[in-house]
Parts: C-alpha cells; sequence; structure tokens
C-alpha cells in the first residue's frame, strides 16, 4: 500500500510500504480521508513520538474509511462497515489496523452517511473537545467556556458542543475574521489576544470576565499553554478549571498557586495518543454513543477548511504551520 | 464573654467582649476547646482576613463545646448537645455564633464520648485531609498517596485516613524524627526533604518514586506549595493529582505544562474558610456521616501536641510558628 513516511530530515514522503494484517480482535481499514493535526507536525520534528502500537515513521492520528478485513474473534465491525476513529499513528496511509472498538460508525445526516472527508475531520477535535471540557472539566448548562484558538479544529468544535450542551461559548483568536467565523458555529463573544503592557505575556483575562458577568468563565479550553496558562488562571470563576490539551506557545508557566487557593480552581493535562487501549476503547464508545447523535442531529458539524490528497501531506502540514487556517485540515485517500 | 482579640500590630489579647446571640437557624456554642492553625498565624499578620461571616477580629477556625442557646427554627441541635466543627473564625472565645448545620455530634470512642480537647484537634486537620484527599483527589484503595508535612495536624490525619480507606501514605518533613513519630500513625515510608543541587528547590521525587513502585504516587497532598509544587509534579504517577491545600513555602511555582499534558496530571487548589454556606454544611456532613465513625471506631485518633489555655493563645502561635510541634496544639477554654 501507500503512506506518508516521514523521511530524513523530516521530509514526507509518499512511499510503497507492507499492508498490516489484522490480528485477533483487530479490524484493518481502507482509509478514504483522514485529518491532520498540529501533532502530526511535532512527530516530524521528532517532537512527538509514536506510542509502540503504531508505526513510527507514518504519521496521522484519525482516520475515516471502511473496513476491508477483520482478525480472528472480531465481532465488533464487520468487512464494509462505514468507519471513523482516533488512531494512535499511522492514518496518512491507504489503509490501517487497530482494535476493533476503538471504531465507531460513521453516521447518517438526514438520511446520508456523512461523506468521509467531512467524517475523517470528526474524531480528534470533537473527542478532544468533549472529552476535555464536558467529560473531565465538567462542563455543565449555564456555564461559560473560554476557548483558546477559536478558529482551529477543537476550537470550532468545542463552540458547538457548549451549545449543544446548553453552555456559553466565549473564545480567543489571533484574528477578528477567525472570531467571525467562530460566532457562525456558536461562538457568543470573541476576544483578539494581544500583548500584555509589559509585552511578556499576553491580555485578556478582564475582558473574558467581562463577557462572563463580572465573574469569570467556568471552564478554560487551553490549546496554547505557555503564558495563556496564567492569564486563564487569573480569569477562571472561583471553583473554575482550566483543561490543558496543547501548548502552542510553550511549556513553561509560572503559576500563582495563592490564586489557585483561593478560588479553588482546577488544572487539568490531557491528552488522547498516549492513552492505554482500554482509555482508546472508551474515547470510541464516547463517539459513537455521545457525538454520533449529536452529528445526526446537526448539532455538530465539522468544518473542513481544506481537503488536499494524500500526497500534499507536506503542503497541509506549511497551511497548518501558517495558523492561517479556519477549522481542519483532511487528505483525501484515492 | 471573653475572647482573645488581634490588636495593634498584631498583639493577641484576652478582652471582653459582647456575647453573641443566635439569630434564626443558628446556635450559639459554649467552646471548650479551640484547634490552633496555620491560618490563625496568617490572619494575625493581616494576610488572611476573616470572611463577612465571621468576627474580622477574633482568630479561631474550629470548636469543640456544648450547645448553650438555638435562635427561632433551629431544629438540628438542642441545648446541651456536645459538638464539633469549623467555622469562619471568632473559635479563640468562650461562645460563638454559626449555623446549626455547621455542627456535628463529637462521637464516643469505646462508650466514652471523646474530650473536647481531643474533639477540638480533628475537625480542620481531618476534614482538609478527607475532603482534599479523598473527596476531591478521589484517591482510592490500593493507591499511594505522598503528604507534605507529615508531622503537622493534617499530615498526621491524612497518613491515619489513607491507612483507614486502604491506601498506602509515605510522607516528607523537614526532620527524620517528625518522620519516625508519623510511622506509628501509619506512614509507611517517609523521605526527609533537602535542598536541591543547585540549591533553587527541594528534592524529593526520585525517593518518592522509588517507594512508589517507580510508578510514583497516585496523590500528592501538599500543604508547603513553593518549590514543593514542581517536585511533586515531577513525582506524580500518570494521572496522578496534586491538591494544594497550603503555601508554606511561597504563592509562586514554575510548572512543566508538558509534564502536566503527558502525563494527564491535575492540580487542584482547596481551601475550606472560604466556601460558602451550602458547602461548609456540606462538610459538616462529611464530618458527621464519615470521619465521626472512623473517630468512633478508633481508626482516626486526632495527634494533640500541646494544651494551652485560652490567655496562652500567643505562646500557642509561637509554637507553632517554631515547626518543632508535632499534630495539632489546642487552646483549652474554661
Amino acid at each position: 500500500m501507500r503512506a506518508i513516511v516521514i523521511g530524513n530530515a523530516g521530509s514526507l514522503e509518499l512511499r510503497e510500504v507492507p499492508t498490516p494484517e489484522p490480528g485477533p480482535g483487530q479490524a484493518r481499514v481502507r482509509v478514504r480521508a483522514c485529518g491532520v493535526n498540529r501533532a502530526d507536525l511535532l512527530q516530524r520534528r521528532g517532537l512527538y513520538p509514536a506510542p509502540p502500537d503504531a508505526p513510527s515513521d507514518v504519521p496521522g492520528l484519525e482516520i475515516a474509511g471502511e473496513v476491508d478485513a477483520v482478525g480472528s474473534g472480531t465481532t465488533d465491525v464487520r468487512v464494509g462497515d462505514r468507519v471513523y476513529g482516533v488512531v494512535s499513528g499511522g492514518a496518512y496511509a491507504e489503509a490501517v489496523v487497530v482494535h476493533a472498538r476503538t471504531l465507531a460508525p460513521i453516521p447518517s445526516v438526514s438520511g446520508a452517511p456523512l461523506g468521509f472527508v467531512e467524517a475523517a475531520a470528526v474524531p480528534e477535535a470533537f473527542l478532544t473537545a468533549y472529552d476535555a471540557m464536558v467529560a473531565q472539566a465538567g462542563l455543565a448548562a449555564g456555564e461559560v467556556v473560554l476557548v483558546h484558538a477559536a478558529g482551529s479544529g477543537v476550537g470550532t468544535a468545542a463552540a458547538q458542543i457548549a451549545r449543544a450542551i446548553g453552555a456559553r461559548a466565549i473564545g480567543t483568536a489571533r484574528s477578528k475574521e477567525k472570531l467571525e467565523r467562530a460566532a457562525a458555529l456558536g461562538l457568543e463573544a470573541g476576544i483578539v489576544v494581544e500583548a500584555s503592557a509589559d509585552g511578556s505575556g499576553v491580555t485578556f483575562a478582564d475582558r473574558a470576565r467581562e463577557l462572563s458577568e463580572g465573574r469569570g468563565p467556568d471552564v478554560v479550553l487551553d490549546l496554547v499553554g505557555g503564558a495563556y496558562v496564567p492569564e486563564s488562571l487569573a480569569a477562571l470563576a472561583d471553583r473554575g478549571r482550566l483543561v490543558l490539551v496543547g501548548l502552542m506557545a510553550g511549556a513553561r508557566a509560572n503559576v500563582d498557586l495563592g490564586l489557585v487557593l483561593r478560588r479553588r480552581l482546577r488544572i487539568f493535562g490531557t491528552v488522547l495518543r498516549s492513552r492505554p487501549l482500554e482509555e482508546k476503547i472508551l474515547a470510541a464508545r464516547l463517539l459513537a454513543r455521545n457525538l454520533g447523535p449529536l452529528v445526526a442531529g446537526g448539532q455538530l458539524a465539522p468544518v473542513v477548511e481544506r481537503v488536499l490528497p494524500l500526497d500534499a501531506a507536506a503542503e497541509a502540514h506549511d497551511l497548518m504551520a501558517s495558523n492561517a487556517s479556519f477549522g481542519k485540515i483532511v487528505l483525501k485517500v484515492d
């Protein structure tokens, strides 16, 4: 089969590689589309190595396609099923082998099955946002969530999920245009992030508190990290929760523990990829049971900015690195 | 009535003050003993102002005594009941008025009611440890908790609670003697904290991981803060939880967010005093329902280092500030 392989110096090369065979309990999926994630760019630079159950040199964390072979004892899916899900790696390829219970059926919208390209834009963004914001941080109806990088794949998913569960989303981005586009997805108000007065950080906490009745957001969903963390903590309401799902702005933060104590704040770190199999299966169940019906009902819809063929993976990465895109970039695998 | 009042420049003076009268739903407790807490020292220095429902100038956060008057509509306690609990302030006095539902009955041990001095050593230490470690951080049977300041009131309570619920406690202290005394209360192993090689922090993470099968503790109960925080995060197991209940070593920490993300760590800040009434009532229910039976059954016993009369409050504070004490210091109110 053909796959995108990380070559020397981080190049992306379309190569012929052996087609994997499914073992007991596993299924092979003929990949029809795969989503591009920021983690793929990190893996290419050697900063995010694949876990042992994934190929070390083929990036890609989410797929949509059809089951084309199953291993012995695999009863959860059948050949021909249209499935999607998060994988540990290897999605930039014509086929991947995964445990069958980590797959979820692609839902139908108004009677027609969601297309593979749209389906491939769902798993990482919506699972990350739902798991972090709802399952972990316990975002509830009536609460306010502040979503950083509101124009990203996860950000656009988060605003829709917040609206779907009766919570209110406000968000930050670096450009006014992204915030305007996010408003159409359910973002109630946006804040263009600017450098703080002394230039050492960023400023958005005061505005975020204004936009949440002076109380501060109950939850912050943070893909950015770095200087965003102390500012997010300053914004949060009493008993507020900061869920950290990315570190685009850096991995160090000077934290005011007095604030954390006094306001009884909580900080959660989370990442999908390194989870053990049983938790990946739970994530797939969440995709099937909680998110699937919301996609089918039209409350959630993936935002696909750009579709490129598999052999244009490098171009897709350049586009993502430019931070100019809104929503997801998807590779189509013919 | 007589009370210890914070005078000019933080002096502690025994003065005659008006006896408070209970309003609707409230009860007045004739205080027989009150525990001394580090927060009392902070309040005296103007660093921990009393909430609006407490006298601003009388310290003291926990009491044991007898109900001697009730307000209209108060049905939860009766005059003569032996009660104890956490109060918002004002405990260094002959009487306090509180909402009746924030009081819990003093349990009996082997048929005899726990003495007032011992009872006054229970609420803050055991509620703080139980609420932080079990209710919030979800410490479960089979897990390992690392308790900082293992010789403190909260520390000695935490080791006993861990043992009572089937978890394993390891702990840190500044002296070997405190760790040896803590071992008798259920602390499985102790680490004498030392300055890190570069002198900028402290070191205990490697040893804590060794003492927990190389995996790291599942929960850290931290009364110390400051440089203990990054070191505690380095020690924690995957999905570990750090609960911050005090800041004896400072309110700033440089946090490695990459570690928080990768290991999916959680950091919780918590404090009892600033909670609203409904949560203080929940804490009292926890004292009555969860901790009371364990005290009655002998699994939990307060550790009283020193008993002083109310008018020796300043001496009690000096003793606490010296960090030489093990367990609780209690003021007896005759």
